[in-house]
């Protein structure tokens, strides 16, 4: 936990942006997995985390902006908790740790919140993204489900706020990705043919909890690397073919790390996928020389598409002018994604406040297949933290979609993406901090080229 | 997943045991951690798995007794789930697989109840352990948070099912337990002093997870052993201590294992820990040699009581006769937990169902301290699997509580049980199969006595 000044700090900073109302937390709870008591591990909502640090759950809060008033809303433990979970601090000294003096039991939030209401205070809250939380706002508010209205001037002083990362955060973050690093240098040392994906997906999860830290998000272990929604770990490893993992650590705190790596599950990559190998290197290179203050990452990501298209045409997979195909989307048969994420107190940060507050400013974002999928855009400005994940993808059921819609064959010789639709998909990412003059990598250097991931086998 | 054959069977047993009416089995959807997208790993609900088998999330289902339907209610994927997840089996294959034709869209549902309803159905459905579950009972039948009304016919028909393992089942059990007991051999391999208690539980995972498993429940690896409740791994072992480690793996399909081990962090156990060691294992076995069809698991767990009792006699802790101290409850301050609990589709077996009916038949439970923590009291039966974890701890809480009430002060030597309070706690813990015959101890063995412990390390 940072200091008590920290949430203090951030509390106060968070009034005099909003200005006026109260403002709703809602802490999270426990889930159960098969039965109530048989829970998932605890995960705090990470707003909750960045104004009230307390990751425990049954708790809620408020910032009575209008009676300035920070209080916390929850229960002691009985002696019955203490005899099964040992001793602990109170909540009241929890709280004080954070800079909260006034804690009060969670049955009077309903009255706190009635009584606000009743004096025409305008009660702000945030999106929901679990059914415990439209539970609780159909208690304590009377909204009904799916007629929730989260507050925009909330969400945007927040998204302010936490986009900006300071000093001590920066630090937690590259705490992360150093154990991040970990994780996909054990993965790289132990890949052997024959070896079934989860056995990797294993042994990056115990380097993240043998660190007393947690994944950030749920791995990627895969010799399919084309699915980019894959989750399943139940493939052998097979000589000839290549292993895209997509793994994270996250500290006690809650701050993320979020790393990619494609791996040859031989000694060495086949000429054939060094020829994509180097075109994604590329890419992801020339996004990373693109990165400074001012420059809005929409267009590092134009860039690291033009170069995916540039290397994909000397191939005779793409025709015609790059820039022409990735303005029309071409790209997006092989680079459907996009090129990075905010990353903070979430992998992909405050992505349930809105990715148009939290990555393009309010500005829409394009309705375009690939380019729809960018999660950043806005201009970059100091103490962003963000990803670079450029990647390419040859997906069947993509290729044979758009073949069959005759879609951009001025850009696609779809003849020779045939000779290719075997060869899976790859990616690497890294993690990086925008400064007053650039950018700086945060953790430490995995294997970005085929040289330096053979180096390490 | 088992054969078309066994789910089919599984609803028309349970079709003939409710006998009317219509049931409704909510299936588990995605939980996000910190956002929508980044979910906890997929849990389904163990009876929507008993009797439906799939693992997917957004699936409901209905058994509609009176006009002899079962149906499961999800969606199709759509061509751009596929783009990003792969090409996979469509839900109607999916459900062909565990014998349903009948498939409709999610949105059906709805409509389905409401007429059911209108038709004078009775609705039968389980208790809830998810908000997610409130939410959609509120949608599709109206019935407000906290006001559920639970079918208790369902409950006793589907308990009694899933009390009585099958051969299938048990063979699936006991490959959790092979892999749960690989688990703790891994651990007591592994322990060394001035390892911190993340790094064995990292480990122990690792072996589930390389297994193709999960964890069946969230590993306990601690050395304040006299915390019954506690998942806190950030203590280091230190020379002296013990480590007291409770964890089990969860097949594909959902079947648990659950097993405890209490190792020395030094290669050997001090005589001190031998003693109090030694007669947990004695009620240990005791209560294994008197397993048998018939026998009701209360005397088992009095049995063992008694023992530990004696046994802390013998050392001066405990005084009087110990069959009266059990009786009178005086035993729970060292022994405040149950014997052993059912396991199968959910580490403790149907929680969510209620203890009063899967552990004690519709009888009531003793309000007793201690003794009200017995999950499992009924006489046993062939089929049924349960846990046997007996334990000693010395929770300095509760010893502090207690002399001063005066509590059973003619049991208890308390000016002896102070040189003990900072012992910590211990516990061993297997599973059994009740046989026609008697009892069947379920996995590979792993070591249960201090001889068995030390020889291992």
């Amino acid at each position: 936990m940072f200091s008590k000044d920290t949430y203090a700090g951030r509390r106060k900073a968070l009034k005099e942006k909003v200005g006026c109302g109260l403002l709703l937390f809602l802490g999270n709870d426990e889930v159960g997995m098969n039965y109530a008591d048989n829970t998932y591990h605890f995960r705090q909502d990470s707003t909750f985390l960045y104004y009230f640090g307390l990751s425990y759950a049954g708790l809620n809060a408020v910032i009575d902006i209008d009676n300035d008033r920070e209080i916390i809303f929850g229960d002691e433990l009985t002696i019955d908790d203490i005899v099964w979970m040992g001793s602990q601090p109170t909540l009241h000294e929890k709280a004080a740790m954070v800079g909260v003096a006034d804690v009060r039991p969670s049955a009077d939030l309903e009255k706190y919140l009635a009584s606000a209401g009743k004096c025409g205070q305008n009660i702000g809250y945030l999106p929901l993204y679990r059914a415990a939380h439209s539970l609780k706002l159909l208690r304590l508010l009377g909204v009904k489900p799916g007629d929730e209205k989260p507050s925009i001037p909330m969400i945007r002083a927040i998204v302010d706020m936490r986009n900006h990362k300071t000093a001590e955060e920066i630090a937690e973050i590259e705490r992360a990705c150093d154990v991040t690093a970990d994780m996909h240098i054990a993965a790289i040392r132990m890949l052997r043919p024959g070896m079934r994906e989860c056995e990797v997906s294993a042994r990056i999860q115990e380097v993240a909890e043998a660190a007393g830290m947690r994944l950030s998000f749920p791995t990627i272990a895969t010799v399919n690397g084309q699915t980019l929604h894959n989750h399943y770990h139940g493939n052998i490893a097979k000589s000839g073919q290549m292993l895209l993992v997509d793994a994270g650590a996250e500290t006690e705190m809650g701050y993320a790390g979020d790393m990619s790596s494609t791996i040859c599950v031989d000694p060495k990559f086949t000429a054939r996928q060094k020829e994509i190998y180097d075109i994604q290197v590329a890419s992801h290179l020339a996004a990373v020389g693109a990165l400074k203050p001012g420059v809005p990452f929409k267009d590092v990501y134009e860039l690291s598409c033009r170069v995916v298209c540039d290397g994909l045409k000397q191939l005779g997979i793409m025709k015609g002018d790059p820039a022409e195909a990735v303005e029309a989307g071409a790209h997006a048969m092989f680079y459907p994604c996009g090129l990075g994420h905010m990353m903070g107190l979430d992998v992909h940060d405050m992505e349930n406040l809105g990715e148009v507050w939290v990555g393009y400013d309010g500005q829409p974002k394009s309705t375009q297949f690939g380019r729809k999928s960018l999660r950043l855009a806005r201009p970059l400005e100091p103490g962003f933290v963000h990803t670079i994940e450029p990647g390419i993808y040859f997906i069947p059921e993509l290729i044979d979609l758009w073949r069959g819609q005759h879609k951009f064959e001025d850009f696609i010789n779809y003849d020779e993406v045939e000779k290719w639709k075997d060869f899976s998909g790859l990616r690497n990412e890294e993690d990086y901090l925008i400064t007053e003059t650039g950018a700086r990598r945060l953790g430490k250097k995995i294997p970005l080229t085929t040289e330096e991931v053979e180096a390490m086998r």
